[in-house]
């Protein structure tokens, strides 16, 4: 990134030396990140956030089918959930896939979808508040070869095995910033000869479907996470033990684990303790430098309880007690040792706390 | 932005220390950006591109006004073009501004405009190839108060004096990349208290209005890049004279002007030789490390001759003779004599070429 910021700053679209060099910069970039998820290069359009691609996504498929029948899953980030809400707002067939109270959708719901129509499917490949995975190939064979599928897999890069083909789906959204890469760079991946519209429109970069001056040093630094990320993976069931640790101390100091019989990636524990407000204890925990997030970073200031554990079926005071551990490959088991000794004290403390004002 | 890169990964809608240290830095960013424009922060709306902010406006502002009579310059960058004849396509009344063959737009066409309806209008404040300026405040003037008006001045920021609240305008585009800020980063500029739908939907990042985890570094660059920039300007009229003394050579080698005789500014020469392709001239001048551009680098891969110069009534084989010199703070006397020099043996070796070939 640092190359790129010093010497790579001709703008791609230019026909002199200095833009060919950016040009092929992001060329090679392409590669790179199609290689690590087992997609073809022309099939890798760089966004500037999971997000835009999301957006992207609904808007630029339904642009296309516009009669066609829509479907998200119940647990999807806002931003699937608010296009989606849009194109019900404007009349289009939009209709929810509900999940199960153990976190995972449902799958006898896709036997109801009438598969001689033309069905649009958004669904998560890994929960980004609970974690849990959903088994994207046996969902295809559920709702058939002719649906469209989309599959947010943010929150799948870098903690399982991701290979676009293989998986069987049409469209997947891949973010930097959750392999260690820069933030605000990310892609929508598109399979060859599927058609969508685009969703920024001017000079015509990225083979005209998202137009924009490249951010060619955030692409660079995205392509080299991708490589990187591949070593890494080898780390996950040392995280999923570090994980587990975690979770049988605090089961023993009265957490709930969300999501905890679900398939889910090794690095996520979505847990909390009913009596202590989600917020409280993060903040309890900050100041010993230790970083657990609400949910979802998103909508961290936002007071409304988790969406996602609101329709697994948990009451809303339960879920407002919800945080979010993640663990960086980094993290060690005296960092887990330390996180348990810090929660003990402060559950504690929190507790008394709370039985006072009750 | 190395520090950001570094040091700065928190997600900045987390509530750790991590996460407010992060908000905090962009925060911080928007001070200095709305600073250097005269607006206030809460006015600066941070996205990936001026192409996304362009199309930002006119995707969230026809759904506010759907009813509302649309007009655009001419002139203006595909980013702008096909937005709008997207709401054409969609029945809307769009109207295009004509501009005179000196390249400066029509004033007098304003005046068929009624003020009684709510006008909604986009134009550019400099135009990315001709470099012709518009007057912004002249411009408001003849629309009436009640038009909402947006302003892409992409090329104007750094190269001429820019404060949103003096020019009268509701919305401005900006881009980080034409101050020497890293490529990726730009703004919407949004007047307090006018109502504009968001683009990208999620988790409510940029006071809900854009969605989507911010590009830190990019961010934290755009706002050095603005904080220097008014140093820079000072050194503009240097910059007219080397583009002065350019031209007057050039003139004599037979060389056409365009929009010589409108105000321009002062770092942009945009000429052609007329029997030389402008693609032919810009490989030419590539091997001795100068790098010059078709009109708009975003559209050097398209054959067309540039419509800037269309819309100005220029014959279309003159059109595309036609190259842009844009001259940087950093360039000296002796850069400007040495392109001089080298564009007088190429166009002199080119025309042998083209009329052994007529």
């Amino acid at each position: 990134m640092l190359d790129c910021l010093k010497t790579q700053f001709g703008n791609p679209s230019s026909n002199h030396s200095f833009g060919r060099k950016a040009h092929e910069l992001v060329e090679e970039s392409r590669d790179k990140v199609a290689r690590s998820i087992g997609a073809l290069p022309q099939e890798v359009f760089f966004t500037s956030s999971g997000t835009e691609s999301n957006n992207w996504f609904v808007s630029g498929i339904s642009s296309v089918y516009p009669d066609a029948h829509f479907y998200y899953g119940a647990t999807e980030h806002p931003c699937i959930l608010k296009p989606m809400q849009k194109l019900k707002n404007s009349g289009m067939h939009v209709k929810k896939i509900p999940c199960l109270p153990r976190g995972g959708i449902d799958f006898n719901y896709l036997e109801t979808i009438n598969s001689d129509q033309i069905n649009i499917i958004s669904i998560m490949h890994v929960n980004n508040e609970t974690g849990a995975i959903t088994d994207l190939k046996k969902f295809r064979k559920l709702v058939g070869d002719k649906a469209i599928i989309h599959s947010d897999a943010v929150q799948a890069l870098g903690k399982i095995d991701l290979n676009f083909h293989e998986l069987g789906i049409d469209f997947m959204t891949i973010s930097s910033h959750k392999i260690n890469g820069p933030q605000g760079i990310a892609a929508l991946i598109i399979k060859n000869g599927i058609d969508i519209d685009p969703f920024i429109l001017g000079g015509g970069q990225e083979s005209g479907m998202r137009s924009g001056t490249e951010n060619i040093a955030s692409i660079a630094g995205f392509a080299k996470a991708c490589e990187l990320n591949s070593e890494k993976l080898q780390d996950s069931s040392r995280q999923g033990a570090l994980r587990d640790l975690f979770e049988s101390k605090i089961s023993e100091l009265g957490a709930v684990i969300f999501a905890q019989a679900e398939p889910r990636i090794e690095n996520t524990s979505f847990f909390g303790f009913p009596s202590i407000d989600g917020a409280t204890l993060i903040t309890a925990l900050d100041k010993y430098g230790i970083g657990i997030a609400s949910g979802s970073a998103c909508s961290s200031n936002n007071k409304e309880p988790s969406h996602v554990l609101i329709e697994m079926g948990m009451d809303p005071i339960t879920a407002q007690s919800a945080v979010r551990l993640s663990l960086s490959t980094l993290n060690t088991q005296d960092d887990v040792l330390y996180l348990i000794d810090k929660i003990k004290y402060e559950v504690k403390r929190l507790t008394s706390f709370a039985s006072i004002l009750n």
